[in-house]
This record gives C-alpha cells, sequence and structure tokens, in this order.
C-alpha cells in the first residue's frame, strides 16, 4: 500500500522521530533560514518541520565505518508504478540481514531521477522504519541528495534528514558546468556551502558518467576533505591510482586537524574493483551488486581482510564476473537478476524499457554463478 | 514579493482561469488517471484540480505560428535567491512590447533545473498574468516540461498548461540512455506517451549537449511529428542541414494527414542563424539573445521575409556578434548585459558564478554593439 | 597500373614539372632547411628535389575562388588494395567536366589517414595530370596535409607542391590536445609555423569529429587569418551562426590589410548546408556528396546566386535528403552509391567494412532521388 | 649523431641482423604478399628485404614474462628536432640497468605520431643496439605498430621487427570507428589480420583517450586472446575490474588450448595502479613513470609479490603521488622531470609546448618525493 497520494499526513507519520535536535554547524545562511520555514513543495517538511524543532528527542548517532555499503533498488508497484513500500521495505531488511554496514537510498541505482520529493522521503523513511523494526536500529543510510541547484540539494539534504537519513551522498552540478569559474573554484563553493548549511554530514559522489563528464580530481575531493561536514567520497570512476592519492592523504588529514577526526571515508563505487580499492587504502563498496550478491561482496572483503588473499581473489572473480552483468544491464538487468533469482524486483520507471522474455532470460543467467556463490554463503 | 512560501493558496490564485475544460486526446493511462487526483508534491495543482476540472470556462486557443520566441531568462532577489515575480512581470511585458510572437518559460536560459514545481508554476503563471494585463492575452507561452521519467514529464506538463501554458517543450531522457531500447524506440514511447497525456501540445527539443550528447536525428523528429499531439522542434543543434530535412519532410506531413494540419513548426534555437534556418524552411527561432535584443532578431527576420535579403544580412551579422557573447556567456553573461544595459537582470542561482566586476565590464562591451542597434529601432 | 612498388623513379616522373620556383615567404626554420635536403621517407620527394629546386621552371597560379570543390575519394583495386590510378583519373576527369571549381585530395573521404606518404604523393599527382591532359590545367588542387608533428604537416605541404598541389588543408594536432597551451597559443603556434614554412598556401579545416572534438573558434580563425599564407577554413562543424561571423570578419580583414589581399576563402563542408552558408556569407562548398551529385550541388548555388532563390530551396531539399544518406554512410556508402550508380567506386582500404548486397541496395536506394536529378542536368 | 637524413644506407646497418628467418603463421594474404616485396616508403625495409629473407640467421626468442615494462620517451636534438640516438641510447641503458623486464618503443609517450616510419626503426634499432652493447640481448623490446589502416600497421610490425623488435602494441583503428561494423566485428577482424601477418606477437593495446573513446571490453579482449599471435594487453583505462575479469578468463584459456601455451599477459598502463592490479591478477606494468623511477616501479611490486604487503603499500602511495604529476604533465612534464633530476631529457617534438622555468619548476617539484626514494633504492 502506497501512501503517498495527496494525504501528507499519514506519510509523514514515517518521517517524525528519526532524527531530532540539530543545531547546525557553521553559519546558517539566509538560504537555510528559509529553509527552516519549509518549503511547500514537500508536505512531509512542511508537516514535520512546524512541529519537531522545538520539540526535539535526541539525535541517535550512526557512524559510518568500513564495510559493504549498498545503494538500493527502488521498487514500484506493476501498472500504476507507484512505490511498493512492502518490497522496499523487504528488500531493506534482507540486505540488513545480510550483513551489509549501511544502506544508501536514491543512488543511481534507487533511480532518483524518477522520484518526487516527497516520494524519495517516503522511500528513506520506509528504509529507517523497516531496519529499526527488524533490530537494525544502528544502521546508518545514506541518501543520495545532488541536484543542480545549491538550494535544492540543501533542500534535500534536510528532507533527507527527517526521512531518518544519517548521511548525503552528493553528485556536483553540471548542467552549467561550462559556465562555471575555473580552477573548480565553483565546485568548491558548491560543496562548501552544503556542507554549512547540510544537518546531516556529506559524502562526495566523484561519477563523470552521470555528470557530463566531470571527474574530480585528487585534489579537488582532499581539498574538499578539509571540510568537518564533508567526511567521505565514493569513488564510481574506476581509479584505483586516483583511490591510492585520496586514500592517503585522508589519512594524513586525520593527524593534522584533529586526533579523533574520523577518517574520511573511501568507498569504490563497484564491486569488481572490491579487493583492489583495499589493497589501495580504501575502506570498502557501495556497490549496486550488493543488491542482488550482498554475501559475496561482503565475504570477499572479509577474506582479505582475514589475510586470506588466495580465497578472496577466487570469490573476487566471481564478483567481478557477475559485475559485469550488472554493469551492462544497470537498472533494468539488476531487477530483472533479482526477480528471476529472488522473486521480486519488477521493472523501473518509465521511460526504462522492460525486458522482453529473451532479454530476461539472458540477465538471469548473467547472474547464476554469482547467485550460486551467494547461496552457498 | 513572492508568495512561494509555504502557504499554497496565495500562489494558487495565480493558476486559476487560464486553462479549462480539458478533454485528454488519446488514451488515458493509469498515470494520468493518477495524475488527476493531484500530486501532493505540487501544492499549486492540489488546489486546482480539486476545483476545475469539472466546472471548466473555455480553453482559450493561442496558434503557434512562425515567428520570434523567446525563452525567457528567470529572475532572482539578491539574497534570499527566492524568485523575484515583479521583475519577470515586467521582463515579460518588454518582451511582448517589443514585437516577439510568443515566449517560453523553463527553457535552458530559465533555470529549469534551478526552480521547484510550484516555482516553474508561479514562473508562468506570472508571465500569463503580466501577459493578460498589459493586452497581450493571446500571446502563446510554451512552457519547459523536460524530466528523466515519463509520469514526471507529463506532470510537468499538467502543471503548466494549469499555470496558463500553451505549449510544452521537451527535452529527451538521458540519464539512463545507455540502457534504452536500440533504434530510438525507447524515446520514441517516451515521447508518444506523454503526447498522449498530455493537456497541451508537445514541441520536440533536440540539444545534445543538454542532455549528454543524445542527438535525435531527422528520422526520429519526423517519425514523431506524425502524432497529432507534437507540433513541433526547436533544434538548438545548430545542424542546418537536419534543419532543412525536417522542415522539408514536415511540410509533406501535413499535405498526408490532414489539410487544415497546421504545419509542423520548426524553430532554430539560436539567433546566430536565423536567416540561415529561414532559407533552409524554418519558421524562426526560439533563441535567448532576444532576451537582450528582441527588436533585432525579430527585424532581422522580418527583413529576410520582406525580400530585403542584403539588409537582413548587414542585421544578421551585428546579432550573430552578439548572439557569440551569449553563446560564451550563457545565463552568466546574458545577466550581466542585460543589468548593465537595461537595469535589470541580477544574477542566476547557486552554484551559477556572480561575475566580477571586471567579467560584468566584459560581458557588457560584448553586447554594446547589438544594444546599439537595439536602441536604434 | 600503379607504380607505386619499391621503384621511386616511375611514380617520381608524375610528380615533376607541376610547381617550380619556390620563394618561402617567412623566416625559413632549422626545420624547412632539414626538408629541403628531402626525406628518404619520400622517394617521391627525395628524386625530385635533388633535381628540380635549381632549374626551376615558373610556378602557375591556380587562385581560390568561391565554387564548389570536391574532396574526392580514393579508389583502390580488389584484392590488392593497391592504389587504382585508372580510376582516380577517370573521377577527377568526370568531376571536371561537371563543372566543379576544385578537387581536394587526401581530405577525410578520400581515407588519407590510410595512405603512405607516396601514395599521397601518387594520389594528387595522377589527379594533377589526369586535369592536365583533359583541358583543365588551370583548376586548382586542394592537398589534405595534416598531421600530428608541425615537421610532419610542414612535410605534406612540400611533398603536395610538389606532386601539384596548390593549396594545402591542414586539422589542427589533437594527439596530446590535454597538453597544449591554454587560450589556442599552441594551436596558433603550430599554424603560423606550418605557415611561414609551406610553399602553398594554407586553408584551415575545422572539424572537431575527427580530432577529438577539438573546435576552433571564430576568434581562433580569424586571428589565423591574419597570417598572408593562411587564405581560408572549411568548416564541417555545420555551425553557421560561426560561418557568420568567419565571413563578416573576414571581410573586414581585407580592407583593412591590403585592397588586393584576396578574401579569405569561408568554405561549407558539407552539401547539406549550401544555401544557408551563402546567405550567411559563405564562398561555396567543400563536400563530399559531391563525388556522386557534383552538378547537382553546382547548380543548387547557382540557382541560389541568380537570385532563384525557390529553385535553389527545391534542389537544395533534394541535396539535403542525399546527403544524409552520405553522412550516415561516409566512405562506406559514398563509394557502394558511386559503385551501383556509376559502375565504380570500390570499397574502401581495411578495415572498413565492405557492405554486404543487402547494405549496397540500401546505400542505392538512399541516392537514388539525388541521382536522378543529377542525371536531369 | 643522427643519420636519418636523405641516406638509407648508414641507418640501413642498425637494422640487419637482428631478427630473422620469419615464416609467418596463419595465411599469407595478398598484403602480406606485397609486403614482402617491401615499401618504398621504408628504405629501411627496402634495404633489408631484398638481402636478408634467404639468408636469415636464427631468430633469437625473447619470452613476455612478468615484471615492469617502460615505454620509452623518445629524444630529440635541441633546434633541429632530429632523432637524439645518443640519449634514446644513454636512456635505455639506465633503465635495463635499473631491473627493468623490458622496454618498449613508440608507445604514447615515445611520441610515435610524431616520428616517420624509418624514424620509428631507427629508435627501435638504436635501442636493441646500446641493450645487446650493454649486455642485455635478452631483454625484449615492444614495438608500438597501430596505424588507421590494416596494412600500414601490417608494415610497422615487420619493420619493428626489422629493426630488432619482438612485440607488437597495437592500438585498435578509430578514424571511421562510426562506419565499423556493429559488435566489435570490424575490430575483431583487423586485429585477426594484423595477427596473421605480422611476424611478431601482438599485445593489445586497450586506450580508449587515444582512440576518440574506443573502449574495448573484457569480452572482445577475450576473444581476441584465443588468436595464438596475439599474447597480452596492456590496460590504460585503469578498470582493475576489467582487468580482473580479463587476467582471470586468460588464466583459463591457456588450459583450454595448449598446456605448454604461454599465461596471455596483462599489464596494467599506469604505476599508480600497480599493486592493485596484482592483487586483481595482473602481471605487472608498462607504464611512463619508469622512465623517471624504475627502481621505484620494481621495488614496489617486487615487495609485493614477497608477501612485504604493508611496504609495498607505503611505496605505491610515493609512486602514486610521482604519477600523479606524470599524468597531469604527460611527455612536457615527465620530459622536464627527466631533465631536471637526470640531467637529460630536452623536450617533445613541435607542436608540444615547451614549458617556461617557472613550469619546469613545478614538475621538478612534482617528482620529488618520487625521486628521493629512487635515489635511495
Amino acid at each position: 500500500m502506497s501512501p503517498h497520494n495527496d494525504a501528507p499526513s499519514p506519510t509523514g507519520s514515517f518521517t517524525t522521530g528519526f532524527n531530532r535536535s540539530f543545531r547546525p554547524s557553521g553559519s546558517e545562511t539566509l538560504m537555510t533560514g528559509h529553509l527552516s520555514v519549509g518549503e511547500p513543495h514537500s508536505p512531509l517538511s512542511c508537516s514535520y518541520s512546524s512541529t519537531s524543532l522545538d520539540s526535539a528527542p535526541f539525535h541517535m548517532a550512526r557512524p559510518l565505518v568500513p564495510g559493504v555499503y549498498v545503494p538500493t533498488m527502488c521498487f514500484f508497484e506493476e501498472g500504476t508504478e507507484d512505490l511498493d513500500t512492502v518490497t522496499i521495505a523487504h528488500h531493506a531488511v534482507r540486505l540488513a540481514r545480510a550483513g551489509v554496514t549501511g544502506l544508501a537510498t536514491q543512488g543511481s541505482n534507487g533511480e532518483a531521477v524518477h522520484l518526487t520529493h516527497s516520494e524519495r522521503q517516503l522511500v528513506t523513511a520506509t528504509t529507517r522504519k523497516a531496519l529499526n523494526e527488524s533490530g537494525f536500529s544502528h544502521m546508518p543510510i545514506i541518501v543520495g541528495c545532488g541536484s543542480q541547484s545549491t538550494r535544492e540539494t540543501i533542500q534535500y539534504c534536510r528532507e533527507g534528514w527527517e526521512a531518518g537519513g544519517d548521511y548525503a551522498l552528493v553528485l556536483p552540478p553540471s548542467y552549467y558546468a561550462p559556465l562555471f569559474a575555473p580552477s573548480s573554484e565553483t565546485i568548491i563553493e558548491f560543496f562548501h556551502a552544503v556542507a554549512d548549511a547540510s544537518p546531516i554530514p556529506i559524502i562526495i559522489y566523484n561519477y563523470p558518467g552521470a555528470v557530463n563528464g566531470m571527474d574530480l580530481s585528487s585534489d579537488i575531493i582532499l581539498q574538499l576533505a578539509e571540510h568537518s561536514n564533508i567526511v567521505g567520497v565514493k569513488l564510481t570512476c574506476g581509479n584505483t591510482g586516483k583511490l591510492n592519492r585520496v586514500a592517503a592523504a585522508a589519512r594524513k588529514l586525520s593527524k593534522k586537524h584533529d586526533p579523533d577526526h574520523p577518517e574520511f571515508l573511501v568507498l569504490a563505487g563497484s564491486a569488481d574493483f572490491s579487493i583492489q580499492s583495499l589493497v589501495a587504502g580504501g575502506h570498502g563498496i557501495l556497490a549496486g551488486l550488493a543488491n542482488i550478491a550482498p554475501k559475496a561482496c561482503i565475504q570477499t572483503i572479509e577474506l582479505y581482510k582475514q589475510g586470506k588473499v588466495a580465497e578472496s581473489q577466487t570469490m573476487q572473480e566471481v564478483v567481478s564476473q557477475g559485475d559485469w552483468t550488472a554493469i551492462q544491464g544497470g537498472v533494468v538487468g539488476v531487477k530483472a537478476g533479482l526477480q528471476s533469482w529472488m522473486g521480486y524486483g519488477g521493472v523501473g520507471r518509465s521511460p526504462l524499457p522492460r525486458p522482453s522474455p529473451d532479454q530476461a532470460r539472458e540477465w538471469k543467467e548473467g547472474f547464476r554463478e554469482l547467485v550460486m556463490l551467494e547461496k552457498s554463503l
């Protein structure tokens, strides 16, 4: 049952009670001041902010630690394409029970670009509720908050926090990139403004393929890492040389500023370079393949950390082969894989094409070896 | 004064009374059915649809004719970045009085990607009201409605119509383009679904630079032109060979289907190829430069149509040189030009950089020759 | 019969006697000094330069005037892929008799990247000889001379001149573009160095698709136009706004420097924007479609120049439709069209694929309307 | 002293005596038959082939084993830009003495695109001679042989072999890529034709940045790996997920075909992902940074292989930081680094810009930490 139709209050109930008592660090800009009034665009934040900021329960801290994170897929009902919150909840719990470290809503796999503000909040709130009710209230949720304008990005960060998110994953804006100031000055300003105003810490998302080719260099990432409210980076560019530079310099940053400052978390964006990223100093993955094979992804990394390198390499090979199917198929192929192997998944929102029976069979076969491994763990 | 804060009803008043009595052509999909209930995401459509569909006044038809259309810039208040509806209204009336054929809200120049759903409606409604109150109630408004999902695109079309828009300008979705079905099958399905459900006719927007390089061929455009609710194309790709093919074949289409079917309108997306597009069979322009120099853009085309080709060529050269400044400066440069030459304009929403005084001087100079021409007309 | 095998002297005979008595304008660099000794890499230039520089007949001037130029295709013998000089000669004469203004060897259509230095000279020399022997000794030949290094580009210019070429068409280097100095400084230096040393004047070739996206702006082109040995530009970018700016400014250049300095020639790179480029101030085309339909290309432009605009527009539409086939098919499709309609053409050098019988039929049909028009002229 | 001027015979002496007695495997095509006659374009192959094929000394086999390979830079004399064979020889011996496994001439770092056929042979021959005369006659040389046409690629392979090369590194052709047959059919045919005709085994070079974005998938690479004369791949795409897939499947290939068939060698194209590629199953690197710091590159890998992972990671971080300078500076920056730290290097051939003294100082500093490490080994 999807209560996201024109009735704010039922959905609103999902978002209350998760995160309270926010004292924004850094300066509050006029934009932030404006935001605290609430944006009529999001009934959820409207209903929330008018009642909760003053009567705030304590804020549960969920640290961002090394491990396997999953950018969860989003599920829709057949026909209407409305959010299928039952499946969203089921999927989150399945992944939590498999042992993942955290979940990320509204990543690329989560069809963020197909969701409205309130739908995004409903997904995150549904996920938070399902985790809490299954004994995983300590599990952090990362929320995709990137947007083309600084104000809307900050808006997504607030809404994500209200809905139960702990961290915001932020792509750089790119639509007007040719007009940006040189030497990434505009990009730095953007991330600083967002980090200054966001109630939840920021994870930089470097994914050139999603932003017209814009590739943040290790220099830019490390400059941003100095901000106290920017706590990590997800590298989907596959460049483990850059990952090596970022991880090395980030480690030194922590000694430089504050001994208790947690390490800047460096996550690899795909399962097919898991152990490669670990040997390069990375802290884990935030990878779509874990929607299908969370245990295999986790175990590959565990074996490596335990020093069982040969075993981890053997498992990495199966994971990389399965990831090739996931990379080629994207949302379409992974949903087909989920549907055929786990009995749920459905399809992506239009205009994403629906696989034909033959195509669905191909996607299924492409994941066979990986799923057999997953089932054995 | 910007009434877009958390109070739906005041802004809602702008949108009532413009377009009524919609009988959707083609099939109504479940998505459309869902939409008629209203999306809580847009209080404006909420408040509107619950009252208006049944008690519907007549729908004023504003035909889409050849001429000069302007993708209007959007204006924001200093500091808050809130919509500056006074300037939005003033600008619309200035352009109407200059003699343009129509306006387009939420184009690339209109910073569509920086606006929320309700802000978009406020811009369109403010524009409609200003035109009506200045004696331009016959002037059509085109509304930018492109989105990554079919359902949100349809949503924008409905909201645009409710706010007073007459036509929807639609970019193809591109985020998941690598997963789309080959031979543009997915793109065709997308445009058909939108055209089936939209209360206002669709203009295809071909702008590869804004959609990760996706370039709709003349074949695709002509196939889409066969749909009765797809009535034109804006070509920002600058390819007057393609424009020639599209204009030629579109002309034959009208004889094929229905003698009274208005010609499929082919608009050039930049003022620097105005007369080039006319000699190739185009019907005018939808170009950002007209925000600064509407009369020069109009006169260039008028002279050509009157057979005064040499005079039109002379004027085209001044327009092309001014357009070079506009192309390089984009929203940033054109706003600086407006501000320095016409006394209003402000700056774009963050993250767009603010020009330094030196940069602002450069933009001003880059438009000098064009503005001198404009003032002489 | 293709005498390009291991015997330099027979081929060498084709290149003697065409262009003599070169006094290089500007400074002779050490590179040029080195070049005058001859590069063992090209037996043709070896054999030529050791005998001819001192005993130099007069240099026949062939002015570069507005009109239709053809970047000729290169023809190969079946099986061996050796140069088919008989067909190369036949094709050149057919085009000359159709009334074209000039030919260009080693353009993109001419598979320049598939030819060795000596093969390039053989193509140009064969073309020169065929034209001379058919009464077209006044017809200029443009030679494609672009390369990644300045010295090899200068080498190609010399070799082109020795083989009978009158002008050099030069793409900017692009392989190490990321390392080039900003503000196109490196590109400007490159073109200046080449223009200083080349015995034949330079035509700039702007074709971003062939050079990793590098697009020379109107500013750069106009700066280069000030060099006395840079006499024109071919714009294959299809941007008639840029063409308009370049043509306008180039016209003013001539009054600025020297009243007798011929106009900087601005050529459109595709037949589908012929009249569009003319109304924008262009001087004609250098277009691959003219390999198939030279008369149609010429007549389209002639009608426009005679003021018969409606007739030129009608013909332009047929030309643009045929050009769409040529654009899609490139070397492969155009050769298939030539073969099926004119009885010669063959295929491109490997790795270019050979069309299957079905594909060949498609290419044939795609040119039908255009060829019917051509035959009627 | 650079004997590449118009006198073929002195240079020819360098190429005799290295590789003889070639029995081409697979079919000899007409193209190969034609090539055995020799191409007048290359006096070196002319002079060689006319005398050597029949009176052929034995062919020394130099196996391609895991390790550190260096794509050597090419050196030019100040002013003339002629090849500086003294420095070329000196540099090769310095790298050999540092302990590298092999050298590669005419890689991207070797300014292949700036060299003529005979210059390429001179570089390879000079390198071979210097290695032989310093006690490194067993060290294999890989020669860059990619070209746009199949015939010229085969030509480069023959010339490389004649000049003393043992393996050919081949980029896929890309100029006419839009015309190639789908599913990489054209690419597969190209590599098969080259592998059939080349006297030296082929290493596939996957470097999308150099070939207009063409990225060979693991599927294509593995299909090509089945050819007995295709023996490895250099991955400069940085994608260690793909490297993992290729290395895993290639290992299985050897058991499939022939137990004595040497492993398909998988080399990483940059030093900043050395140990990452090893843990993923790679066999070493072919990386430009080793021109400056061969011992650091070697030692990083040695420590990892000895199980001293933490030490290898520490060294990898210094190497990655130095590689960042090399990546940004390319040929220009690395030559500046060589010049300032090792006293030789010069500059690249025009149009590559010469660094200003300030820029040269920046490049020097960018390599300081790495060079200090290098000197300590």
